[in-house]
Order: structure tokens, then C-alpha cells, then sequence
């Protein structure tokens, strides 16, 4: 007799988990249960919808039920409700939400994929006609259509998430003016802070409102506008609030069937992705995996790591032992022009987890270029690396305007298989002009992490320059003289590379010299000069471009 | 007392091994001789200059013999040609060529990266004043010289590697109607035959003439104008030909020297980069490497290559033990609105190995979107990837038009560290619509080669289908009825996927059933439904768009 799976949540991780099971086994009967009107649709895709990018609404319904009977002969109910599993029994309930039926269902292998659900805090004024969340289809009908129908001028957006960001440019499109909300000091908060600062710098380029390190005291609806009233008093008047705040996993049918969750509400599996019940898999942004970075547990609501372990879960009800090995959290955006990437570990995380600058980890910073210098479009590109004493790379995070997705998935699979900055330097890249440089930018922070890592050079970060003893250091500039016409750091002295071996004597050998260029290139070569005289001297990451970004 | 370094050779190898070694070590006594007027330019860059996208000449010089002198302090000669290594005295004999002063130097450590030469092979007529090669700024400006001056409307390039076709799109976008010839069957030597076709097809589209298989026999040069004559008799009447047909190492020098040398003439070096002599370095297009995934010697022209070598040898002189290990030909082009990318080994290389399809290796072949297909502007890209019989990555090849530089730098990241098939399907590379697919297509070929690798489909390949018994095989079109309009494979049936389940019965399970759908897809859905069912089937790989490609 063949086997019965039910799999609970018709989208990314379920849907992909019976599709992959039908091309398996033929003759396994599933069943696949979705209490809203879809199945598997691009939730990814929702902003570009709401923003015009994406012109059709059917383009967003990836696979639709009818289609998915015929091609891979599923039983697909949507407006089907699971309620309960009775473990012992092998059932689930069903509420089937198209004629309030209640009904029980058998099951040999139970899948749950029930993915995440917006946070919404009980914020005064919250339930506001014009305050929404962005999750689902209809969610997505609902705002189009409110923007349709209201042509709404100003739009807030509370959380600086990858969604509020996303559709703060996607609104921004349609015309409205948008204020972001965000109760940390920055958006994106895979970024570390110095990262996230070209992120702000750009979104208010582009016209967006900032309003960091402040969270929504209250909402106040009075014809036809919403008040967001800020901790800090401040209170921007709109037509429009999207929340986008975090989500938490659905996994209340879980915790009441007796299986373990953790504490954020994660539902605990096996590297097998098996809950604690040998006979109920689980995926998706529900459950909780292993940081292939420092192994500990976490959880990443992400489509790529959803899609992979549905694969693996039906393989592994087909009898396939297949294996997750935990999730790294490699992600992508785009905000306004920018492109916005990380994978890994980033330095917030690892401070977290009791790792410190220097005794545990270290920092290769670089400002680059998309591609050579000589061919046109080559646009800034950031890289922040971070790597442990042995070299081994912890994780990355870029900001730029092209190829930022193909250095972050570089650094991606280097860290998937355990790469060093060692790997980094030696990775033979594709280049012609278009598309890079003969030394791309991840050899180049390969290179710069090697240079560090050796002591040929010592960098000093951002937030290391405020405890300076003023008294001991001499700030030196070694860019060309027009160029602090631009800006340059408070007391600085100027010697141009160019000049530094022939002027080094003008500089105290007893001081500790703070070199900087505009991006650190020059910085390192003059730091090396003046290493090799006899001199104190640390290059500062990033230059005067980073500098800029934070200071002034 | 401090070394004296001499290098020979100022552009990608050895402008980038001074650079390194001076920032190692500021005492070390360095000259750079270049028999040319230039050092430091931008190779690469030259096509696109000629064709006017990078628009100033002064932008391809990227580092100059005075800022050379003040920035690293080199002792750098221009025009000073390296005539003579005398090993036992440790000195070389130079011709200062703007004065025709011949001199001597000595040397501690002599560096030798004097890169390669275009071939000219004695063809009739090749002296003709409107054939030119391409490989240096001189080349450039009479080229460049020649089309503003003549105003030519026709060119024929003569080779189809990447350097041609870059010219070929170069100049067609200065308004010239190109044509290439090529002795080979296909164009981009790194390509295997179907996925040149591809190629082919993209230049004929953009106007492109492409003479395959045909050599020239002679050049005939009258009024201006030069007939090339091909073997095939055909005779092209042209303006202007540019000549791209190979190089070959400058390695005279290292062979006059005694220093061991290949049969290609390729410098032979050490894992350190040290030739047969302890004292001579050498690097670049002149040296023989050892290829990365097949671990035989071999010669690859590349910048990449050339600058990662160049950190090597200046290592190495500053005391430091790196190693260079070796070689695995990434590439890049675009070639029009094309971009073509290929890293590791090639089914042609692997055949002149004695390697068997099936017995040593196995391929996985997709055609799909550069991102998600919802977004727009998702285009067509193709992936053959090339695994052993443990899945071990051995070779991709790329063509499309976005993301193609992206997926190869994957690829070739994952072949640096030996990686599976196995390893393809698990890495975690960031996903958002703009950018790619919550399964990327990386992830998809290793999804593919995994289902071959297990035995789950069986593939069949373009050069397969010829050898068909039509008498035991069915050919199957999964295809709905609609898409048959724009063509079928001759003598196929039609049973549109969706209805396969029910309409089975129509096959006779005797013979071997050759399914093919637009792309492959469809058809290993319905391979596997059949195959679970009883009947012998294959999957037709790359469905009918390959078909059509080789041959419709
Ligand atoms: C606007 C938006 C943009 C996003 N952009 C990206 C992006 O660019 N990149 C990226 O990697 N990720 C992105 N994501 C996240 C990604 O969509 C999710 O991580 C992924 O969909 C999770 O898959 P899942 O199967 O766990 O959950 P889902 O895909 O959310 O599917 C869960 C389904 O289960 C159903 N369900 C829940 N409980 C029950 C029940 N008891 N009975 C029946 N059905 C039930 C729900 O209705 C839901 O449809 C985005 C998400 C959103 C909302
Ligand atoms: C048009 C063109 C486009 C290219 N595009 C790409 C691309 O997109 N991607 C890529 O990876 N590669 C590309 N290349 C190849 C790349 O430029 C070479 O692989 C690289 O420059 C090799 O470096 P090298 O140091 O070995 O030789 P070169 O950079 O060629 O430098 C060698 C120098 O040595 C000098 N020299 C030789 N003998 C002597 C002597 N006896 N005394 C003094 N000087 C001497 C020569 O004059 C020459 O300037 C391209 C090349 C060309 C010509
Ligand atoms: C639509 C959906 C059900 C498709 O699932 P799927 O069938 O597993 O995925 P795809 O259509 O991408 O097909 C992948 C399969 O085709 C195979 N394949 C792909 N290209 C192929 C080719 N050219 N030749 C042969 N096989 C091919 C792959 O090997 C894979 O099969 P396998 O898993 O058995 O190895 C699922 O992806 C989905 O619901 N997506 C929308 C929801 C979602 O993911 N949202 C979040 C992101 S917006
Ligand atoms: C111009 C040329 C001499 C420069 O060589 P180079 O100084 O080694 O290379 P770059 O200018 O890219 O600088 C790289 C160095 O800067 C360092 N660096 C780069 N960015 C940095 C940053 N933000 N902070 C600190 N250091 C940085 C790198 O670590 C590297 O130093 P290292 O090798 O000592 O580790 C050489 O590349 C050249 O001649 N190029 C043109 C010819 C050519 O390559 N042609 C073929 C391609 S078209």
C-alpha cells in the first residue's frame, strides 16, 4: 500500500516539498493543505507588484491548484485549514474555510510549512483603515488597491527590514513621499552600523525620510490620515503606513500537537528536518535550523533556504537520507539603486556571541570598483569581510550598484565550503572589462585580509578612532592636495604619497601616525613605507570615503 | 647590501610584480625594462576603445613610468629591450632603443613576464597595409587611426576567439558590416559545439557573417581594398581585417638562455614560479601552468592569471614560500548583447584526454532565466556543466544575457575547492527577484546532474540522437499542442504533459522513448512518470531549443 503525506502551507517550502516528492515517487497519495485562496505564489515578488515593476498580478501565481492536480496529481485544498494533529492518531483536523466543514484527514508522514506571520505589537491606534501589512496575496490586493483608489501622497514605513525597504522604493516609485521608521540606528540589520550608513546616505538621496533609533509611540487616524507619533515626540502626518516589523513562525499547530519549539517559537528539527516526531517533517520560516557560521541555532525566514529544504524533505520521506546542513543566511535587496547583500556572520552577531575584534575575529574593508576603472559604469562597491585569526572567512556584507549579488554569492560558496582569505586571494575569476577586474574585488579583499592577518599593516576601524590619545598621534592625509578640498579629518597634516619618502622626516617617530587616503589603497601603500623607516603607523579602513559617511 | 631585481616586461605581469615587491620591501633595488613606449595599460581595454565605448586614450594607461618612479620608487625603462640573459654572470643585455645604446645589467633576481605575440602565419598577401593584429597601444592608435581616416564599411576578422569577436562587435558598433572566418566550426575555442552554436546564432543576429570551418588561403590587396580568399573558395571583399588567429609565448629570450622551455614554447616554472635556473622568475602568457581541475601542463593567456602570478613572484622574492597552483581558464566575453563564460575543462578537452562520456563524465545541461521569471527583463541562459562519475565539478561553460558572469564566478569558486554536484545543490546564494531564483540556476545544475548522477532520469544528448535505431524509439513531445507551431522534431508524437498520466497507454513499452519538451523540464517530469511506470525513456537535453539551435 502506498504511503499518505499531507503537507501543511501550499507555498514555498510546501509546495516545492510535494512537487519534488510527486517526480520521486509516483505513487504516494498527497495531500496539500493552504488555508488562503493561493498556492504558491512569489511572496518575493508582492513589492515590485504593488510598485508597477511587475505589471501582472498573474505573474505572481507561480502554480495554481488546478495545474498542480494535473502535473504532479496533488490534492490540492485551498481555504483548507489544518487545526490540530492528533499525533496518536495520525490525523490532522481541517477546517475546510469554503463551507465550514470540519473534517479529519490521515496521514503515514505529516509536513508542516507553515511559514511566518507579520509582527503586529499592540501599538495604540495600530487598527487604523490605512496602516497594513505586506504578507500574502491578498494582503497585496488590499494596498494596490488602497493606492489605486486613494492615490495616497505620503507613505510610512515602520521597520527597516528588507520588505519596509523594499516597498518604501516601491511606493517612492508610484510618486509618494516615504519616511522609514526604524527603532535601531539603522536599516538592514544584517549590516553592521558602517555599512548601513551608505544605505541611509542613498535612501535619503533619493528623497526618503530617515527616522532612526525612534519607534512608533502611537497612531492617530483622523479623516482619512494616519499620525505616527514617535518616542522622540516627533509626528509625521501620512496616508499610508506599511508595518513591517519582523515576523514570528506559525507554529502554534506545532506547539499544541506537544512537539518542541523553542523559545522565539521555532519549531525544532533534526538535521533530517524531522520534528521531534519521527513522523512530522518541518521547513521553512517556521522552524528553527543550525548558523552554518558558528553553529549555533537560529532562524532565517528566507525563500532560498525554504525552496532547498523542501527538496530535502521529500527526499527524505521518499527514503532518500539527505541532509540539511544548516542555513548561512546569504541575502540580497535592492533599495532605490543600491544593492544590498550579506552573508554569514556579521560583527553584531559575533559580538553577540562573546567573539571580539582582534582576539577573535578581523576586518578586511575595502572600497572598489564594479568593474576596471577604464570602461564605463564602473560604480562604487563596498566589501566588508570578516575573518577569524586562522583566516577562515566568518562572513561578508556589500553595498553597490552592480555586481554586488555576484561578489556576495562568491563569498557565499567560499564560506560553504569553509574557505580562507588564503582561497579568497587564489579564486580565479572571470574578468574582461565589462565585468571586473584582472584582481576582482573579493581576490582584492582576499588580498587586504592577507596583508592584515600577516601584520604587514596595522588597520584602525571607525569606532576605534574615538578613544585616540590626541596627544600621541599624528592624523596624516596622504592624498593629493586638491582632494581635501572635498573634506578631510580635523587635524590632519597633508604629505601626498608621492612625497612621503622624501618628506617622512617631517613626521615624529614617537607618535603612533594615522594614515589615511580617500579609500585605504594609498593609506597602505604609505603605511607600508613608513612601517619599513621605523615609524608607529595604522591605516585607517576605508579612508576618507568612510569617514565621510560617519562623520560628517 | 640590498637585492637588485630586474623584470622584463611592464604590463600585466610585471608592472603588478614591481608594485607587490616594492610594498614588501622598500630597499630592494628594482628595474622594470619594456621594449614598448607604454607599461601598465589596459590590454584588455583596447577593443573597446577602438569601437569608442571607452572614450579617452589617456584612460587605458593605467599606471605611468613617472608616477611608477614616485609612487614605488622603480627604475622603470621604456624602450629598453632586454636582448640577452648571461645566467653565469648574473646579467642581462639591454638595447636602450631610444638611443640604440647597448648595455648590461646585473641582477640578483630576474623576473621574466614578457607575455605572447599574435600569431602571423605566412598567408599570401598577409603584408597587406590593411591587415592588422591587436596587442598593444601602438597597434591600438593605427587601428584606431585607420578607421577614423578611411572610413572603412567592411571588415573581416580572421579567428574567433575572444579577442576577435571582441573587435567583430567593436567594430560593428562603429557602423562596419563584419564578418569573421574561423577554421574551426565554431567560434570561442573554450565553448563545445552546442553551446558555440548558441554563439553563432547571436552574431548572424546582429548582422554578423560567419564563415565556419574555412581557412583563409590568401590575401589580395587592390585599390584599398583586400579580398580574402578562403579555402572554400569564397572571396570576401573587404576594407579592412583584423587577424586574430593565436599567440605565441615571447619566451626567446628564457630559450637562448638555456632556461627549459615546452614544445609550445612555453617557460617552464616551478609551483614557486622559478624556472630551471634559482634566480630567474617567470610568469604570465610566456609561462607553462599546470591546469587546475586535469592537472596536465598547459598555457593560458589570461590578465587574471597574470596579476595573481605577478603577487606570487614578488612574494617569493621578499622571502615569503607562495605557492602558484594552477590554472583553470575562467573566462569572459561579451560578444554583442551576449555574454559567454567558461571555467575548467571543456568536453573537448576532456575527449583529447581519452575521457568517455558516461564513463568518465556526465553532463547536466539547462536552459533557464537569469532571475525570476516574474520580474522582468528574466532572459535566457544556458548552463552545461560538466561532473565526473562522483560528481566531482570538472567544467562549465555559460552563455546568456545577464548573470552569466555571476554563475560562472560560482562555478569556477566551487571548482577552486574541489567541490561535488552535490556541494551545487546546497549553496546558499542570495536570492531576490531583481537578482535570481529561490532555487538559483547553479543550485538547478546540480539538482539536474544529481537526478543523472542517481539514476533518477536517463539523459540523451544532441550527438547522441544521430545513432538512433528510428525503428525501436518513440520520440515523445511533451509540449502543449500550441508550442508545436514553432516547430517539432520530425516523426515525433504529441502528448502534452499534463495528459500523460491518463494517455500512457498510447506508447508501446518496447521501445526506448525519447521524451523532449521546450527546455528539458517538462521532459524529465515526464520521464520520470513513465520510467516509475515501466517504460524505457530518455530525456532529451536542452528539449527543443537545443534542437532547433543544431538543427533547424
Ligand atoms: C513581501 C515579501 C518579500 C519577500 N522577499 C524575499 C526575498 O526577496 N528573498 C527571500 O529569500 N525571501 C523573501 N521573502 C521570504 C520568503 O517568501 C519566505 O521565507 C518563504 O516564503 C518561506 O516559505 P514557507 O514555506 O516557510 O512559508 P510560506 O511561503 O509563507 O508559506 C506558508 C503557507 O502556509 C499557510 N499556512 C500556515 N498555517 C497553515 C495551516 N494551519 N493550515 C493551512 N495552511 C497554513 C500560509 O497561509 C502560507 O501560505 C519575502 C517574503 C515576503 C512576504
Ligand atoms: C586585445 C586584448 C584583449 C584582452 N582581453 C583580455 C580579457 O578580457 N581578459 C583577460 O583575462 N585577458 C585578456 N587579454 C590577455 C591579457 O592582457 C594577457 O594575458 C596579459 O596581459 C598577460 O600578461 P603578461 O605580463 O604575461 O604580458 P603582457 O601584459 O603582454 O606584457 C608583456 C610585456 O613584455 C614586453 N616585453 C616582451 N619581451 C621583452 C623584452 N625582451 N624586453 C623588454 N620588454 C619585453 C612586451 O612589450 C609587453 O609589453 C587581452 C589581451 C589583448 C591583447
Ligand atoms: C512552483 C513550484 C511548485 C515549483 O517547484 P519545483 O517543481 O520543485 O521547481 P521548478 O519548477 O523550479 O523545477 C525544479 C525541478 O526541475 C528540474 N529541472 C530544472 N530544469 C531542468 C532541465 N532543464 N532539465 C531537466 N530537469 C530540470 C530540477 O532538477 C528540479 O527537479 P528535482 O527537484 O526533482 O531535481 C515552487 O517552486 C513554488 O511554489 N514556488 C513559488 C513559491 C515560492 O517559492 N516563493 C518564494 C520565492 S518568491
Ligand atoms: C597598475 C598596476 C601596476 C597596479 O598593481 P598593484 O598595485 O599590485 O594593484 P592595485 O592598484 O590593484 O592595488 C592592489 C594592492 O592594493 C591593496 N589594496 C586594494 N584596496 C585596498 C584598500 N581599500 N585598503 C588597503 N589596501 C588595499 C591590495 O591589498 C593590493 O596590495 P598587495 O598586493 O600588497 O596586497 C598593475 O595592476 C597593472 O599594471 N595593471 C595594468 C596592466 C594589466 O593588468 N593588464 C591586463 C588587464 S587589462
Amino acid at each position: 500500500m502506498s504511503k499518505k503525506v499531507l503537507v501543511v502551507g501550499g507555498v514555498a517550502g510546501g509546495a516545492t516539498t510535494v512537487a519534488r516528492l510527486r517526480r520521486l515517487d509516483e505513487d504516494v497519495e498527497i495531500i496539500l493543505f493552504e488555508r488562503g485562496e493561493y498556492i504558491s505564489f512569489a511572496n518575493c515578488g508582492l513589492p515590485y507588484y504593488i510598485g508597477g515593476t511587475i505589471e501582472s498580478r498573474d505573474a505572481l501565481l507561480v502554480q495554481k491548484p488546478e495545474a498542480m492536480k494535473k502535473r504532479f496529481n496533488i490534492d490540492v485544498r485551498t481555504k483548507n485549514e489544518v487545526l490540530k494533529i492528533y499525533r496518536d492518531d495520525k490525523e490532522v483536523e481541517v477546517n475546510d474555510l469554503n463551507t465550514g466543514n470540519i473534517y479529519r484527514e490521515s496521514y503515514d508522514i505529516l509536513v508542516l510549512s507553515p511559514g511566518s506571520t507579520p509582527l503586529k505589537t499592540p501599538i495604540p491606534g495600530i487598527d487604523a483603515p490605512n496602516i497594513f501589512s505586506l504578507w500574502n496575496i491578498p494582503d497585496t490586493d488590499t494596498i494596490k488597491g488602497y493606492v489605486e483608489k486613494k492615490c495616497p501622497k505620503k507613505a510610512v514605513v515602520v521597520g527597516g527590514g528588507f520588505i519596509g525597504l523594499e516597498m518604501a522604493e516601491n511606493l517612492h516609485a508610484l510618486g509618494l513621499e516615504v519616511s522609514i521608521v526604524e527603532m535601531l540606528n539603522q536599516v538592514m540589520a544584517p549590516l553592521d552600523f558602517e555599512m548601513a550608513e551608505i544605505v541611509h546616505e542613498h535612501i535619503e538621496s533619493k528623497g526618503g525620510e530617515l527616522h532612526l533609533g525612534d519607534g512608533v509611540k502611537k497612531f492617530e487616524y483622523k479623516d482619512g490620515k494616519t499620525y505616527v507619533i514617535l518616542q522622540s515626540g516627533i509626528s509625521i502626518e501620512t496616508d499610508l503606513v506599511i508595518l513591517s516589523i519582523g515576523v514570528r513562525p506559525n507554529s502554534q499547530l506545532a506547539k499544541d500537537a506537544g512537539l518542541d519549539v523553542n523559545e522565539r517559537g521555532g519549531i525544532v528539527v533534526d538535521e533530517y528536518l524531522r520534528t521531534s516526531d519521527r513522523n512530522i517533517y518541518a521547513l521553512g520560516d517556521a522552524i528553527e535550523v543550525v548558523d552554518f557560521v558558528n553553529e549555533n541555532k537560529t532562524m532565517v525566514p528566507l525563500a532560498g533556504p525554504a525552496n532547498k529544504q523542501g527538496r530535502i524533505v521529500a527526499g527524505n520521506i521518499a527514503g532518500r537520507n539527505e541532509k540539511y546542513n544548516g542555513t548561512q543566511g546569504t541575502s540580497v535587496a535592492k533599495i532605490f539603486d543600491i544593492t544590498v547583500a550579506t552573508t554569514g556572520n556579521n560583527e553584531k552577531t559575533l559580538n553577540r556571541l562573546g567573539k571580539k575584534y582582534k582576539e577573535d575575529y578581523l576586518i578586511s574593508f575595502i572600497h572598489t570598483k564594479s568593474h576596471a576603472g577604464y570602461y564605463p559604469q564602473a560604480l562604487p562597491l563596498t566589501i566588508k569581510l570578516i575573518f577569524d585569526l586562522k583566516g577562515k572567512v566568518l562572513g561578508a556584507q556589500i553595498v553597490g550598484y552592480d555586481g554586488v549579488d555576484k561578489r556576495i554569492d562568491v563569498l557565499a560558496t567560499a564560506i560553504r565550503f569553509g574557505g580562507t582569505i588564503y582561497d579568497l586571494k587564489e579564486l580565479e575569476l572571470a574578468y574582461a572589462p565589462p565585468y571586473s577586474s584582472a584582481k576582482d574585488p573579493v581576490n582584492m579583499s582576499g588580498f587586504v585580509a592577507e596583508n592584515i592577518l600577516n601584520g604587514d599593516v596595522e588597520p584602525i576601524l571607525w569606532n576605534e578612532i574615538k578613544d585616540l590619545d590626541k596627544e600621541k598621534i599624528i592624523i596624516l592625509d596622504v592624498r593629493e592636495e586638491v582632494e581635501r578640498e572635498i573634506g578631510y579629518v580635523e587635524g590632519s597634516i597633508n604629505i601626498p604619497l608621492d612625497e612621503l619618502r622624501d618628506r617622512m622626516d617631517e613626521l615624529d617617530k614617537d607618535k603612533t601616525i594615522i594614515i589615511y587616503c580617500a579609500i585605504g589603497l594609498r593609506g597602505y601603500i604609505g603605511a607600508r613605507i613608513l612601517k619599513q623607516n621605523g615609524f608607529k603607523v595604522k591605516n585607517f579602513c576605508g579612508g576618507f570615503t568612510t569617514y565621510k559617511n560617519l562623520f560628517c
